[in-house]
């Protein structure tokens, strides 16, 4: 299991757009069977940032997400949106094991 | 349904007792009825990062969980463990439908 952690900051007149566009890729991601899970999550205190929490089931999992044509329209559609680059952090599973996710 | 990122670096000589107290603490908190994940994971490219995904079912759930045993010996035990202060950020679900949690 990868889980990748997406820290995104939307232009606040984005935001509703961002939301709906990032909502149809993470519904279209779930569907690949490299992908455990896709959450998205929005800063409680600050609306214009966001992070997408994805679960991958094996390393090359994540190529095989960037050449789908949801994720290459969902990148598109938002890169206008964003206020700055997204940034990337990569993590190993500790907690639960990897069938838990 | 209300997401809790947890962000810990822990002092080098302590990242494996930190995970399994970690360990611990999230497969006791899972139990808990306020609690839907308790996810724990350690960054790829600095093993003395580490961070908790808490999602609770309601707003009450934070102040339930940190009265438990499991918590109070969780927060003991990793006290002189931590490099720094631990830092907590509140997410707004927005995917999945939180039954999806």
């Amino acid at each position: 299991m990868l889980i990748v952690h997406v820290h995104v900051r939307v232009k606040p007149e984005h935001i509703e757009a961002f939301k709906l566009a990032t909502i149809e890729n993470a519904a279209n991601s779930v569907k690949e069977p490299g992908i455990a899970r896709f959450d998205v999550v929005q800063q409680a205190d600050d609306p214009s940032r966001f992070v997408l929490l994805e679960a991958y089931r094996e390393a090359e999992a994540p190529t095989r997400h960037k050449a789908t044509a949801h994720y290459q329209a969902w990148a598109e559609k938002v890169a206008d949106m964003l206020a700055e680059p997204r940034s990337r952090v990569v993590y190993a599973n500790i907690y639960p094991a990897d069938q838990g996710w």
